[in-house]
This record gives structure tokens, C-alpha cells and sequence, in this order.
């Protein structure tokens, strides 16, 4: 049997592509998904995808893009749908399609909005295939300090203790967890906006929280918390309740 | 009297310059640094300066180079000698020489490991001047992101609470604070470090804790958190205890 050369396999990178701004893209993030053949990224049916509209303007046409489409929308399901079933099962195929691509050679770079280990469906791929080939992961702007830098609200000082916290969490969670933070990010606002509202409004938090929707995007908006209208928050909007200030 | 054109006034810009990496740099913060005439820094006395080196290849001869020298190097001085005085005197010199350069008409860049409102010494020059001069702060990838991405550790995965917490705590707050935690990062570890691991084997956390020592620069150190030489631990060194895995 003659000796044939194994294929080089390729690298799965992770790359976080910052908050919205393309500016906010880091060097090294940049110049590795210039040079991946394969480009992947997650996106809701029938939209474009925000990492993919932050570095779309860089792709060249020699590179494949490779959308992975979340076949839901929403985790509130109907019995016998189940959130975590169907995106386990869409997450198992779409490191199935990568796996192709890597075990012919090829880098497949995923593109991540603000970091790809901060809340981010790409950690799923990672546990998926990291065992099984290299990954490196670039690390970038997360969402929660770009909303921090736009609102001109230094997040922690000194020894100040942060919590980053979902909006879906129970109201009674978030008021412990709030209750006991010296600063505070609230993320996944949308629809539990007015739930976390009311959760500010009994802790004498409101008066603290800053809020601002798609930070560093071009439709970036900051509100006065009261003005808030609770139907029309967006899923990509936060909470910043700074810590207080040393030495202000 | 005559009119006279009031001089246009600086911008002081606080750029994020990421965690060691010099390719963790954003577009944005290169572009703004490079040609920003005024580069001002923080630094230990008779040091080149973290945030400095990161940077440093960027500059040109044509830019005023302004290091910013700690007065201190230890938060634990003895009486009459107060940290918190002599700390708050050095901010409000370093704002007067920084609002000279505003009030000239030049702009300061003021570059910052990590981001700058995340721990960082350009909060206390931000609170001091944002006031009275146009700020823009640049967001930039922060350490325990660049750490978490090194570790290859996703940090949250779905509504996981993330606490951020400074190893400088005390150990009854420590083990308080992270017997909560869904995740966690400890910073700031240095002097602590032998602390922080006894609260973290009280509470079974050490078999999930990752250690890293001066994530991304070119003196990176990964070590098994039963191995760390408590005497030998860097200030920038960081643990990370990453979420639960969700569909791992």
C-alpha cells in the first residue's frame, strides 16, 4: 500500500465580529475571515443576519457562505414541539455540514455578534466539534460594553462586583440577583422588557438604569427608561445600571 | 470687541485596545489612535506600560506620547498615608494636564487595557473631563473575553448569570457571591490568588475553574489551577468558572 498524504484538516474559527458597528471588528478577527474559504453564521429565516450585515462589505466573491438557518424563532413552543429538541437537532446537523468542510481541508470561519463564548450560538459548534478538530477563538467587543461605551457609563470600579443577567430569568430571580449586584447588565430585554421594568421600579433601581437598543448599530437608540414603550423593546437592547461611582 | 473664533476644542477618546494581543485591537481604536497628536497612558513608575506595548508599533514620532505615572503601586499604605488621597490627587493632576491639551485644540487619546470602562484607570480621567469636553469612548475586548477564548471555555450559555467578581474581596464575600453564581470570572488575582482557591475548593468549585496568566500576550501561561504558585501569580492573571454546558 503506497503512503498517501492525510489531508490537512481545516480550523474552526470562532470569530466574534463586536456589537454592530463594523468598526468594532478586531485586526486579527478581520484578517482571519478574509482568509477563511468558508464563512458561516447563524440567521433567522428570511433575514440577512446581524454578523453577517457587520462584515459583509469584506467577503470576496471566492468565499462560500454557508447560512445556518434557525428553523424557530421563538423557545415558547407549542407540546409536543420542544425548543431544546428541535435546536439540538439543528445544531447536530449544522456541525454535521462543518465537519464536511473541515474534514476536506477547508477553514470555516463562524462569524459571532459581540463575543463567540459571551451568550452566543456559536458555543454550541464549538462543543460540538472542538474535541474533534482546532479550533481558535477570537475574542470580541461583547454587546454589553459597547452599550456601556455609547451610554458614557463607566460599567465597574475598583472592587465592584458585575452581574450580567438574562431578561428571561423568572421577575423573582432577577430581584434577588439585582437586589445583591453592585452593577448590573441586563440583556435579552424584548418582550421581558416590562417585566424587568417592574423588577428596577421595586429594587429604587430605575432611577440608576441606563438603556440603550442595538448599541453601535446605525438604528442605535437611547431611551430614558420611563420612556420605554415595552411592546416595541427589540431583543437586542440592554439594561446598563452602572456601579456607583469612586471618586467621581 | 471683536470677534475671535473660539478655538475648536480636543475630543478625549478613551480607546479600548483589547487584553494583550496586539491584533485585538479594533479598526476603530487604530484608526482613532493613529491620528489622535496627544497619546496618553497609565503607568507604573519606571515601567513601559501594558497598554503601551500594545500599541506602541502604531505610533509615529509625529505624536506627543503623555504617560500618565502612578504615584503608588500599593493599595495598602501606611498611615497618614491614604491610597484613596494620593490616588484622587494624581487623577485630578493627570485631568488638568490632559484638559490642557483639550483646551489647546489637540485631541487625547487615552488608551486602556481591555475597555476602558471595564475596571479600568480612564474612568476616573472620564468622570473628571466628560463633563466639559466631547468624550467618545471606543469599546474593546476585555480581558476575562480574551481569557474565556484562550481557556477555549464558553462562558454563558442561555439565561446563565454571569458574576464578575475582584479576587481584592473579601473571603466571606467571595464565597457568598460565587455560591450563587451560574458563572463566574475572578479578576484581579496576584497577592490573592491563595484566597481565592480556598474559597473555591470550599465550595467544589475548583474541578470547574480554569486558570490563565496574561491572557493573549506573548508571555500567556496556562496552568492547572492545582499547580499555580500562589507566591508567583501576576496581577494579570484570571479564573474562569464557565456556565453548565447546555446540549454539550
Amino acid at each position: 500500500m503506497a503512503d498517501h498524504p492525510a489531508t490537512v484538516r481545516g480550523r474552526l474559527l470562532g470569530l466574534g465580529v463586536g456589537p454592530g458597528d463594523p468598526e468594532l471588528i478586531t485586526v486579527k478577527a478581520l484578517r482571519l475571515l478574509k482568509s477563511a474559504p468558508v464563512v458561516a453564521y447563524f440567521v433567522a429565516k428570511g433575514k440577512k443576519g446581524n454578523a453577517f450585515g457587520i462584515i459583509e462589505a469584506h467577503l470576496s466573491d471566492a468565499q462560500l457562505h454557508l447560512p445556518l438557518v434557525y428553523p424557530v424563532t421563538t423557545e415558547a413552543l407549542e407540546p409536543p414541539l420542544s425548543y431544546e429538541a428541535i435546536i439540538a437537532d439543528f445544531y447536530d446537523s449544522a456541525a454535521v455540514v462543518i465537519a464536511g468542510h473541515l474534514d476536506a481541508g477547508r477553514d470555516v470561519a463562524v462569524i459571532c455578534e459581540g463575543d463567540p463564548f459571551f451568550y452566543g450560538s456559536y458555543m454550541y459548534l464549538h462543543d460540538r466539534l472542538a474535541t474533534r478538530f482546532e479550533a481558535e477563538v477570537v475574542p470580541g467587543v461583547c454587546s454589553m460594553l459597547g452599550g456601556a461605551a455609547v451610554l458614557g457609563a463607566p460599567l465597574v470600579y475598583r472592587n465592584q462586583t458585575l452581574s450580567v443577567l438574562s431578561g428571561v430569568l423568572p421577575e423573582a430571580e432577577l430581584k434577588r440577583r439585582l437586589a445583591h449586584a453592585d452593577a448590573a447588565v441586563i440583556m435579552k430585554l424584548g418582550r421581558n422588557f416590562d417585566k424587568v421594568r417592574r423588577v428596577l421600579d421595586e429594587l429604587g433601581l430605575a432611577p440608576r438604569a441606563l438603556y440603550v437598543e442595538r448599541a453601535t448599530m446605525a438604528n442605535q437608540r437611547i431611551v430614558p427608561l420611563a420612556e420605554v414603550d415595552p411592546m416595541a423593546s427589540p431583543y437586542f437592547s440592554l439594561l446598563v445600571i452602572p456601579g456607583e461611582k469612586w471618586q467621581g
